[in-house]
Protein backbone atom coordinates (compact mmCIF):
# COMPACT_ATOMS: atom_id res chain seq x y z
CA UNK A 1 0.00 0.00 0.00
CA UNK A 2 1.13 3.70 -0.82
CA UNK A 3 1.97 6.12 1.54
CA UNK A 4 -0.29 9.19 1.83
CA UNK A 5 3.23 10.87 1.68
CA UNK A 6 4.03 9.17 -2.21
CA UNK A 7 0.31 9.13 -3.24
CA UNK A 8 0.87 13.15 -2.77
CA UNK A 9 4.23 13.12 -4.64
CA UNK A 10 3.03 11.17 -7.22
CA UNK A 11 -0.21 13.76 -7.48
CA UNK A 12 1.96 16.20 -7.86
CA UNK A 13 3.91 15.31 -10.28
CA UNK A 14 0.61 15.64 -12.36
CA UNK A 15 1.81 19.21 -12.87
CA UNK A 16 4.72 20.77 -15.39
CA UNK A 17 5.97 22.84 -12.10
CA UNK A 18 6.91 19.72 -10.26
CA UNK A 19 8.28 17.83 -12.47
CA UNK A 20 10.37 20.08 -14.18
CA UNK A 21 11.61 20.83 -10.26
CA UNK A 22 12.55 17.35 -9.85
CA UNK A 23 13.49 16.81 -13.64
CA UNK A 24 11.20 14.01 -13.91
CA UNK A 25 8.27 12.25 -15.28
CA UNK A 26 5.21 9.82 -14.81
CA UNK A 27 4.64 6.53 -16.77
CA UNK A 28 1.27 4.75 -16.11
CA UNK A 29 0.18 1.52 -17.09
CA UNK A 30 1.56 -1.44 -17.73
CA UNK A 31 2.08 -1.03 -21.58
CA UNK A 32 4.01 2.46 -21.15
CA UNK A 33 5.76 1.28 -18.02
CA UNK A 34 7.13 -1.85 -19.60
CA UNK A 35 8.37 -0.15 -22.68
CA UNK A 36 10.23 3.00 -20.82
CA UNK A 37 11.93 -0.15 -18.75
CA UNK A 38 13.01 -1.73 -21.79
CA UNK A 39 14.06 1.32 -23.42
CA UNK A 40 16.05 1.27 -20.45
CA UNK A 41 15.20 4.72 -19.46
CA UNK A 42 16.23 5.48 -15.85
CA UNK A 43 13.49 4.71 -13.80
CA UNK A 44 13.77 6.62 -10.19
CA UNK A 45 10.43 4.86 -8.31
CA UNK A 46 8.39 1.70 -9.43
CA UNK A 47 4.76 1.48 -7.78
CA UNK A 48 3.54 -1.72 -8.82
CA UNK A 49 0.18 -4.75 -7.98
CA UNK A 50 1.85 -7.48 -6.78
CA UNK A 51 0.54 -9.10 -10.13
CA UNK A 52 2.75 -6.67 -12.38
CA UNK A 53 6.11 -7.32 -10.07
CA UNK A 54 5.66 -11.15 -10.45
CA UNK A 55 4.60 -11.23 -14.14
CA UNK A 56 7.33 -8.62 -14.89
CA UNK A 57 10.10 -9.97 -12.90
CA UNK A 58 12.73 -10.36 -15.41
CA UNK A 59 11.53 -6.51 -17.13
CA UNK A 60 12.31 -4.74 -13.60
CA UNK A 61 16.12 -3.73 -13.17
CA UNK A 62 17.50 -5.32 -10.27
CA UNK A 63 18.67 -2.57 -8.24
CA UNK A 64 15.68 -0.56 -8.56
CA UNK A 65 13.16 -0.81 -5.09
CA UNK A 66 9.54 -1.49 -6.04
CA UNK A 67 6.64 -0.34 -4.06
CA UNK A 68 3.47 -2.61 -4.14
CA UNK A 69 0.06 -0.95 -4.45
CA UNK A 70 -3.19 -1.71 -4.98
CA UNK A 71 -5.16 -0.84 -8.23
CA UNK A 72 -7.08 1.79 -6.23
CA UNK A 73 -3.23 3.56 -4.99
CA UNK A 74 -2.54 3.90 -8.47
CA UNK A 75 -5.79 5.48 -9.58
CA UNK A 76 -5.70 7.73 -6.65
CA UNK A 77 -1.83 8.76 -7.36
CA UNK A 78 -2.25 9.01 -11.17
CA UNK A 79 -4.69 10.12 -13.93
CA UNK A 80 -5.88 6.52 -15.54
CA UNK A 81 -9.46 5.76 -14.46
CA UNK A 82 -8.35 2.20 -13.67
CA UNK A 83 -4.87 0.94 -13.56
CA UNK A 84 -4.27 -2.60 -12.51
CA UNK A 85 -0.51 -2.79 -13.58
CA UNK A 86 1.31 0.16 -12.11
CA UNK A 87 3.32 3.76 -12.46
CA UNK A 88 7.03 4.50 -12.76
CA UNK A 89 8.68 7.72 -12.39
CA UNK A 90 11.33 8.29 -14.58
CA UNK A 91 14.15 11.05 -15.22
CA UNK A 92 13.53 13.50 -17.94
CA UNK A 93 15.56 13.27 -20.67
CA UNK A 94 18.77 15.65 -21.24
CA UNK A 95 18.70 18.36 -23.49
CA UNK A 96 21.56 17.63 -25.93
CA UNK A 97 23.51 20.84 -26.06
CA UNK A 98 23.34 21.13 -29.65
CA UNK A 99 19.77 20.64 -31.17
CA UNK A 100 21.12 19.88 -35.12
CA UNK A 101 18.89 18.90 -37.88
CA UNK A 102 19.83 14.99 -38.51
CA UNK A 103 19.86 13.45 -42.06
CA UNK A 104 16.28 12.94 -43.48
CA UNK A 105 13.57 14.02 -41.97
CA UNK A 106 13.39 16.83 -38.91
CA UNK A 107 10.17 17.18 -37.49
CA UNK A 108 9.49 20.75 -35.87
CA UNK A 109 6.05 21.11 -33.70
CA UNK A 110 5.08 25.04 -34.02
CA UNK A 111 3.00 25.74 -30.66
CA UNK A 112 0.89 21.98 -31.32
CA UNK A 113 -1.28 22.79 -27.70
CA UNK A 114 -3.20 19.19 -27.73
CA UNK A 115 -1.55 17.00 -25.38
CA UNK A 116 -3.56 13.65 -27.47
CA UNK A 117 -1.81 15.16 -30.86
CA UNK A 118 1.90 15.68 -29.30
CA UNK A 119 1.64 12.33 -28.60
CA UNK A 120 -0.06 10.80 -31.07
CA UNK A 121 2.97 12.56 -33.27
CA UNK A 122 5.27 11.12 -31.91
CA UNK A 123 3.76 7.88 -32.02
CA UNK A 124 4.26 8.50 -36.08
CA UNK A 125 7.85 10.30 -35.86
CA UNK A 126 8.63 6.17 -33.87
CA UNK A 127 7.08 4.87 -36.38
CA UNK A 128 8.60 6.29 -39.00
CA UNK A 129 11.73 6.26 -37.38
CA UNK A 130 12.25 10.32 -36.78
CA UNK A 131 14.65 9.90 -33.21
CA UNK A 132 14.09 13.33 -31.64
CA UNK A 133 11.14 15.91 -32.24
CA UNK A 134 12.00 19.58 -32.31
CA UNK A 135 9.19 21.29 -30.04
CA UNK A 136 8.82 25.17 -30.24
CA UNK A 137 7.77 27.32 -27.25
CA UNK A 138 4.27 27.42 -27.05
CA UNK A 139 4.33 23.62 -27.29
CA UNK A 140 2.16 21.23 -24.31
CA UNK A 141 4.68 19.69 -22.15
CA UNK A 142 5.82 16.28 -23.68
CA UNK A 143 5.57 15.10 -20.22
CA UNK A 144 1.90 15.79 -19.60
CA UNK A 145 0.16 12.64 -18.34
CA UNK A 146 -2.38 12.56 -21.49
CA UNK A 147 0.78 13.52 -23.56
CA UNK A 148 2.67 10.40 -22.39
CA UNK A 149 -0.11 8.39 -22.74
CA UNK A 150 -0.74 8.44 -26.42
CA UNK A 151 2.37 8.03 -27.55
CA UNK A 152 1.62 4.59 -26.74
CA UNK A 153 5.41 3.83 -26.04
CA UNK A 154 6.58 5.83 -27.73
CA UNK A 155 7.91 8.67 -25.35
CA UNK A 156 10.66 6.17 -24.51
CA UNK A 157 12.10 6.01 -28.10
CA UNK A 158 11.69 9.64 -29.36
CA UNK A 159 13.85 12.60 -27.99
CA UNK A 160 11.74 15.57 -27.13
CA UNK A 161 13.77 18.49 -28.15
CA UNK A 162 12.93 22.01 -26.96
CA UNK A 163 14.20 25.20 -29.05
CA UNK A 164 13.97 28.72 -29.13
CA UNK A 165 11.92 30.36 -31.44
CA UNK A 166 14.87 31.55 -33.37
CA UNK A 167 16.06 27.68 -33.95
CA UNK A 168 14.21 27.68 -37.89
CA UNK A 169 15.72 30.87 -38.65
CA UNK A 170 19.06 29.67 -37.43
CA UNK A 171 18.74 26.05 -39.10
CA UNK A 172 18.04 25.00 -42.83
CA UNK A 173 16.97 27.87 -44.12
CA UNK A 174 16.80 26.51 -47.80
CA UNK A 175 15.00 23.20 -46.75
CA UNK A 176 12.06 24.17 -44.42
CA UNK A 177 8.81 22.64 -45.55
CA UNK A 178 5.63 24.15 -43.75
CA UNK A 179 2.34 22.01 -44.13
CA UNK A 180 -0.10 24.36 -44.98
CA UNK A 181 -3.28 24.51 -46.83
CA UNK A 182 -2.54 26.33 -49.86
CA UNK A 183 0.87 24.71 -50.38
CA UNK A 184 2.07 22.23 -52.74
CA UNK A 185 0.67 19.13 -53.55
CA UNK A 186 1.93 16.27 -51.43
CA UNK A 187 1.52 13.74 -53.99
CA UNK A 188 4.00 15.82 -56.53
CA UNK A 189 6.64 16.93 -53.91
CA UNK A 190 9.95 16.00 -54.01
CA UNK A 191 11.84 15.68 -50.41
CA UNK A 192 15.18 17.03 -50.38
CA UNK A 193 17.45 14.51 -48.57
CA UNK A 194 17.99 16.79 -45.23
CA UNK A 195 14.49 18.76 -44.38
CA UNK A 196 12.66 20.80 -41.17
CA UNK A 197 9.16 20.05 -41.38
CA UNK A 198 6.87 22.50 -39.79
CA UNK A 199 3.45 21.36 -38.74
CA UNK A 200 1.52 24.22 -37.24
CA UNK A 201 -0.61 24.71 -33.94
CA UNK A 202 -4.53 22.62 -34.50
CA UNK A 203 -6.51 26.21 -35.05
CA UNK A 204 -4.01 28.77 -36.38
CA UNK A 205 -1.83 26.90 -38.56
CA UNK A 206 2.10 27.79 -38.94
CA UNK A 207 3.06 31.16 -36.63
CA UNK A 208 4.16 34.27 -38.11
CA UNK A 209 7.65 33.67 -37.38
CA UNK A 210 7.53 30.11 -38.58
CA UNK A 211 5.97 30.77 -41.71
CA UNK A 212 8.99 33.66 -42.36
CA UNK A 213 11.27 30.71 -42.26
CA UNK A 214 9.39 28.39 -44.15
CA UNK A 215 10.66 28.15 -47.74
CA UNK A 216 8.18 25.54 -49.45
CA UNK A 217 4.62 25.21 -48.39
CA UNK A 218 2.60 21.42 -49.00
CA UNK A 219 -1.06 20.79 -48.89
CA UNK A 220 -2.28 17.17 -48.77
CA UNK A 221 -4.48 17.29 -51.44
CA UNK A 222 -8.19 17.07 -50.98
CA UNK A 223 -10.90 15.24 -52.83
CA UNK A 224 -14.21 15.68 -51.03
CA UNK A 225 -15.55 18.53 -48.81
CA UNK A 226 -14.07 18.24 -45.19
CA UNK A 227 -12.48 21.33 -44.74
CA UNK A 228 -8.90 20.14 -42.76
CA UNK A 229 -7.74 16.91 -41.45
CA UNK A 230 -6.09 16.90 -37.84
CA UNK A 231 -2.61 17.91 -37.43
CA UNK A 232 -0.92 14.90 -36.45
CA UNK A 233 -3.23 13.18 -39.45
CA UNK A 234 -1.58 15.33 -41.58
CA UNK A 235 2.14 14.79 -39.82
CA UNK A 236 1.25 10.76 -40.25
CA UNK A 237 0.38 11.53 -44.13
CA UNK A 238 3.15 13.51 -44.88
CA UNK A 239 5.80 11.73 -43.07
CA UNK A 240 4.36 8.67 -45.37
CA UNK A 241 4.52 9.63 -48.78
CA UNK A 242 8.16 11.33 -47.26
CA UNK A 243 9.03 7.38 -46.13
CA UNK A 244 7.27 6.06 -49.42
CA UNK A 245 9.53 8.21 -52.10
CA UNK A 246 12.61 7.61 -49.95
CA UNK A 247 12.43 3.59 -50.47
CA UNK A 248 10.46 2.65 -53.46
CA UNK B 1 -35.08 30.10 -23.13
CA UNK B 2 -36.12 26.53 -23.43
CA UNK B 3 -38.71 24.83 -21.45
CA UNK B 4 -37.83 21.81 -19.25
CA UNK B 5 -39.47 19.65 -21.92
CA UNK B 6 -37.75 20.47 -24.40
CA UNK B 7 -34.49 20.33 -22.29
CA UNK B 8 -35.77 16.79 -21.27
CA UNK B 9 -36.11 15.53 -25.11
CA UNK B 10 -32.88 17.05 -26.16
CA UNK B 11 -31.18 14.99 -23.37
CA UNK B 12 -33.11 11.85 -24.26
CA UNK B 13 -31.57 12.10 -27.41
CA UNK B 14 -28.08 11.13 -26.16
CA UNK B 15 -28.81 7.86 -25.82
CA UNK B 16 -29.09 5.63 -29.10
CA UNK B 17 -32.97 4.16 -28.58
CA UNK B 18 -34.26 7.45 -28.20
CA UNK B 19 -32.48 8.99 -31.41
CA UNK B 20 -33.13 5.33 -33.75
CA UNK B 21 -37.31 5.31 -31.79
CA UNK B 22 -37.33 8.82 -33.75
CA UNK B 23 -34.89 8.43 -36.65
CA UNK B 24 -33.04 12.03 -35.31
CA UNK B 25 -30.24 12.84 -34.18
CA UNK B 26 -28.14 15.82 -32.59
CA UNK B 27 -25.53 18.28 -33.95
CA UNK B 28 -24.05 20.59 -31.66
CA UNK B 29 -21.88 23.82 -32.05
CA UNK B 30 -21.61 26.43 -34.91
CA UNK B 31 -19.74 24.64 -37.24
CA UNK B 32 -21.65 21.29 -37.16
CA UNK B 33 -24.88 23.32 -37.66
CA UNK B 34 -24.21 25.31 -40.51
CA UNK B 35 -22.27 22.03 -42.19
CA UNK B 36 -25.75 20.38 -41.70
CA UNK B 37 -28.33 23.10 -42.85
CA UNK B 38 -25.97 24.32 -45.81
CA UNK B 39 -25.90 20.80 -46.93
CA UNK B 40 -29.41 20.20 -46.83
CA UNK B 41 -30.03 17.72 -44.05
CA UNK B 42 -33.58 18.06 -43.44
CA UNK B 43 -33.44 19.59 -39.64
CA UNK B 44 -36.59 19.22 -37.53
CA UNK B 45 -35.68 21.65 -34.99
CA UNK B 46 -33.22 24.19 -34.09
CA UNK B 47 -31.81 25.79 -30.85
CA UNK B 48 -29.88 28.59 -31.08
CA UNK B 49 -28.73 31.72 -29.75
CA UNK B 50 -29.48 34.96 -30.56
CA UNK B 51 -26.21 35.70 -31.78
CA UNK B 52 -26.51 32.58 -33.98
CA UNK B 53 -29.82 33.40 -35.47
CA UNK B 54 -28.45 36.69 -36.16
CA UNK B 55 -25.73 35.69 -38.01
CA UNK B 56 -26.78 32.95 -39.86
CA UNK B 57 -30.03 34.75 -40.98
CA UNK B 58 -29.52 33.32 -44.09
CA UNK B 59 -28.31 29.45 -43.86
CA UNK B 60 -31.86 29.00 -42.34
CA UNK B 61 -34.23 27.51 -43.94
CA UNK B 62 -37.16 30.12 -43.84
CA UNK B 63 -39.87 27.11 -42.78
CA UNK B 64 -37.87 26.27 -39.85
CA UNK B 65 -38.75 27.36 -36.92
CA UNK B 66 -36.00 28.51 -34.43
CA UNK B 67 -36.09 28.26 -30.75
CA UNK B 68 -33.74 30.95 -29.51
CA UNK B 69 -31.90 29.32 -26.09
CA UNK B 70 -29.07 30.55 -24.37
CA UNK B 71 -25.92 29.50 -23.96
CA UNK B 72 -26.85 27.87 -20.73
CA UNK B 73 -29.75 25.87 -22.14
CA UNK B 74 -27.55 24.56 -24.67
CA UNK B 75 -25.26 23.15 -22.42
CA UNK B 76 -27.38 21.50 -20.75
CA UNK B 77 -29.46 20.16 -23.54
CA UNK B 78 -26.64 19.05 -25.03
CA UNK B 79 -23.08 17.15 -24.45
CA UNK B 80 -20.57 20.36 -24.99
CA UNK B 81 -19.17 21.30 -22.41
CA UNK B 82 -19.48 25.03 -23.90
CA UNK B 83 -21.96 26.15 -26.68
CA UNK B 84 -22.46 29.41 -27.35
CA UNK B 85 -24.08 28.60 -31.19
CA UNK B 86 -26.50 26.46 -31.77
CA UNK B 87 -28.55 22.56 -31.20
CA UNK B 88 -29.63 21.26 -34.33
CA UNK B 89 -31.98 17.82 -34.78
CA UNK B 90 -31.80 16.47 -38.21
CA UNK B 91 -33.03 13.48 -39.27
CA UNK B 92 -31.07 10.34 -39.83
CA UNK B 93 -30.26 9.25 -43.43
CA UNK B 94 -32.36 6.92 -44.73
CA UNK B 95 -30.65 3.37 -45.26
CA UNK B 96 -30.04 2.79 -49.68
CA UNK B 97 -32.30 -0.14 -50.67
CA UNK B 98 -29.06 -1.58 -52.02
CA UNK B 99 -25.56 -1.12 -49.84
CA UNK B 100 -23.66 -1.55 -53.46
CA UNK B 101 -19.97 -0.95 -53.58
CA UNK B 102 -19.20 2.23 -55.91
CA UNK B 103 -16.12 2.52 -58.43
CA UNK B 104 -13.11 2.89 -56.44
CA UNK B 105 -12.81 2.56 -52.78
CA UNK B 106 -15.06 1.81 -50.92
CA UNK B 107 -14.71 1.59 -46.76
CA UNK B 108 -16.16 -0.81 -44.56
CA UNK B 109 -15.68 -1.01 -40.55
CA UNK B 110 -15.86 -4.10 -38.38
CA UNK B 111 -16.06 -2.88 -35.26
CA UNK B 112 -14.84 0.06 -34.75
CA UNK B 113 -16.04 1.12 -31.33
CA UNK B 114 -14.70 4.03 -30.48
CA UNK B 115 -16.66 7.24 -31.66
CA UNK B 116 -13.70 9.89 -32.17
CA UNK B 117 -12.07 7.01 -34.40
CA UNK B 118 -15.05 6.92 -36.26
CA UNK B 119 -15.78 10.53 -36.84
CA UNK B 120 -12.10 11.38 -37.66
CA UNK B 121 -12.90 8.01 -40.28
CA UNK B 122 -15.56 9.84 -41.38
CA UNK B 123 -14.10 12.76 -41.45
CA UNK B 124 -11.02 11.17 -43.91
CA UNK B 125 -13.52 9.50 -46.24
CA UNK B 126 -14.94 12.83 -46.95
CA UNK B 127 -11.85 14.65 -47.43
CA UNK B 128 -10.86 11.56 -50.01
CA UNK B 129 -14.02 11.84 -51.71
CA UNK B 130 -15.95 8.79 -50.24
CA UNK B 131 -19.56 9.29 -50.15
CA UNK B 132 -20.70 6.37 -48.23
CA UNK B 133 -18.95 4.28 -45.43
CA UNK B 134 -19.77 0.39 -44.73
CA UNK B 135 -20.54 -0.01 -41.08
CA UNK B 136 -20.59 -3.45 -39.32
CA UNK B 137 -23.06 -5.17 -36.79
CA UNK B 138 -20.74 -4.05 -33.58
CA UNK B 139 -19.49 -0.34 -34.74
CA UNK B 140 -20.42 2.34 -32.68
CA UNK B 141 -23.24 4.66 -33.56
CA UNK B 142 -22.50 6.92 -36.19
CA UNK B 143 -25.16 9.18 -34.56
CA UNK B 144 -23.10 8.96 -31.17
CA UNK B 145 -22.70 12.65 -30.45
CA UNK B 146 -19.23 12.32 -29.69
CA UNK B 147 -19.21 10.53 -33.63
CA UNK B 148 -21.15 13.76 -34.75
CA UNK B 149 -18.68 16.24 -33.28
CA UNK B 150 -15.31 14.38 -34.33
CA UNK B 151 -16.25 14.64 -37.86
CA UNK B 152 -15.83 18.21 -37.43
CA UNK B 153 -18.96 18.63 -40.20
CA UNK B 154 -18.45 15.87 -42.39
CA UNK B 155 -21.65 13.83 -40.91
CA UNK B 156 -23.43 15.91 -43.05
CA UNK B 157 -21.55 14.65 -46.39
CA UNK B 158 -20.80 10.80 -45.85
CA UNK B 159 -23.60 8.32 -45.73
CA UNK B 160 -23.46 5.42 -42.91
CA UNK B 161 -24.46 2.26 -44.81
CA UNK B 162 -25.38 -0.24 -42.28
CA UNK B 163 -25.05 -4.12 -43.77
CA UNK B 164 -25.20 -7.21 -42.28
CA UNK B 165 -21.89 -9.47 -41.49
CA UNK B 166 -23.17 -11.06 -45.09
CA UNK B 167 -22.42 -7.77 -46.58
CA UNK B 168 -18.59 -8.74 -47.02
CA UNK B 169 -19.39 -12.47 -48.19
CA UNK B 170 -21.75 -10.97 -51.04
CA UNK B 171 -19.62 -8.50 -52.39
CA UNK B 172 -16.52 -8.06 -54.26
CA UNK B 173 -14.64 -10.97 -53.12
CA UNK B 174 -11.89 -10.80 -55.18
CA UNK B 175 -10.94 -7.27 -54.54
CA UNK B 176 -11.43 -7.38 -50.55
CA UNK B 177 -8.56 -5.60 -48.99
CA UNK B 178 -8.25 -5.97 -45.37
CA UNK B 179 -5.35 -3.90 -43.28
CA UNK B 180 -3.77 -6.08 -41.32
CA UNK B 181 0.23 -5.41 -39.60
CA UNK B 182 1.14 -9.08 -41.19
CA UNK B 183 0.13 -7.63 -44.46
CA UNK B 184 1.87 -6.74 -48.27
CA UNK B 185 3.58 -3.14 -48.01
CA UNK B 186 1.32 -0.61 -48.57
CA UNK B 187 3.76 1.29 -50.52
CA UNK B 188 4.32 -1.61 -52.97
CA UNK B 189 0.69 -2.50 -53.99
CA UNK B 190 -1.57 -1.76 -56.63
CA UNK B 191 -4.86 -0.86 -55.75
CA UNK B 192 -7.60 -2.20 -58.12
CA UNK B 193 -10.12 -0.21 -59.95
CA UNK B 194 -13.18 -1.27 -57.54
CA UNK B 195 -12.50 -2.13 -53.78
CA UNK B 196 -13.32 -3.34 -50.57
CA UNK B 197 -11.02 -1.37 -47.77
CA UNK B 198 -11.77 -3.42 -44.28
CA UNK B 199 -10.21 -1.79 -41.16
CA UNK B 200 -10.57 -3.72 -38.12
CA UNK B 201 -11.40 -3.18 -34.86
CA UNK B 202 -9.15 -0.70 -31.88
CA UNK B 203 -7.72 -4.29 -30.28
CA UNK B 204 -8.41 -7.04 -32.18
CA UNK B 205 -8.04 -5.74 -35.83
CA UNK B 206 -10.07 -7.96 -38.26
CA UNK B 207 -12.84 -10.11 -37.18
CA UNK B 208 -12.49 -13.98 -37.95
CA UNK B 209 -15.71 -13.45 -40.09
CA UNK B 210 -13.65 -10.45 -42.26
CA UNK B 211 -10.57 -12.18 -42.16
CA UNK B 212 -12.29 -15.14 -43.96
CA UNK B 213 -13.38 -12.72 -46.81
CA UNK B 214 -10.47 -10.67 -47.04
CA UNK B 215 -8.44 -11.39 -50.63
CA UNK B 216 -5.35 -9.42 -49.30
CA UNK B 217 -4.33 -7.66 -46.82
CA UNK B 218 -1.98 -4.61 -46.61
CA UNK B 219 0.53 -2.83 -43.85
CA UNK B 220 1.20 0.20 -43.78
CA UNK B 221 5.67 0.05 -43.53
CA UNK B 222 7.32 0.87 -40.34
CA UNK B 223 10.54 1.89 -39.95
CA UNK B 224 11.15 2.44 -36.28
CA UNK B 225 9.61 0.81 -33.30
CA UNK B 226 5.82 1.93 -32.50
CA UNK B 227 4.02 -1.22 -31.94
CA UNK B 228 1.01 0.26 -34.12
CA UNK B 229 -0.66 2.99 -35.56
CA UNK B 230 -4.42 4.13 -35.02
CA UNK B 231 -7.23 2.32 -36.92
CA UNK B 232 -8.32 6.44 -38.50
CA UNK B 233 -4.66 7.55 -38.72
CA UNK B 234 -4.07 3.93 -40.79
CA UNK B 235 -7.18 4.67 -42.84
CA UNK B 236 -5.90 7.97 -43.67
CA UNK B 237 -2.40 6.57 -44.72
CA UNK B 238 -4.30 4.04 -46.39
CA UNK B 239 -6.73 6.45 -48.61
CA UNK B 240 -4.19 8.53 -49.36
CA UNK B 241 -1.67 6.45 -50.49
CA UNK B 242 -4.86 4.84 -52.90
CA UNK B 243 -5.79 8.51 -54.21
CA UNK B 244 -1.92 9.17 -54.97
CA UNK B 245 -1.53 6.00 -56.82
CA UNK B 246 -4.81 7.04 -58.69
CA UNK B 247 -4.04 10.88 -59.76
CA UNK B 248 -0.31 10.75 -59.78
Amino acid sequence: MLSRSTISWLRALQQKKNRDAEKVFMVEGEKGVLDGLSAGLPCIGLYATGKFIKENELSIPPNLEVIEASPSDLERAGTFETNKAAIAIFQQYKQPENATPVAGANLYLDQVKDPGNLGTIVRLADWYGLLQVFLSPGCVDFYNPKTIAATMGSFAHVLPVKVTENWLAENMQSNTIGADMQGLNLHQFTFPKIFILVMGNESHGLSEEAQKQVKHTIAIPRFGHAESLNVAMATGIILDNWKRQQTT
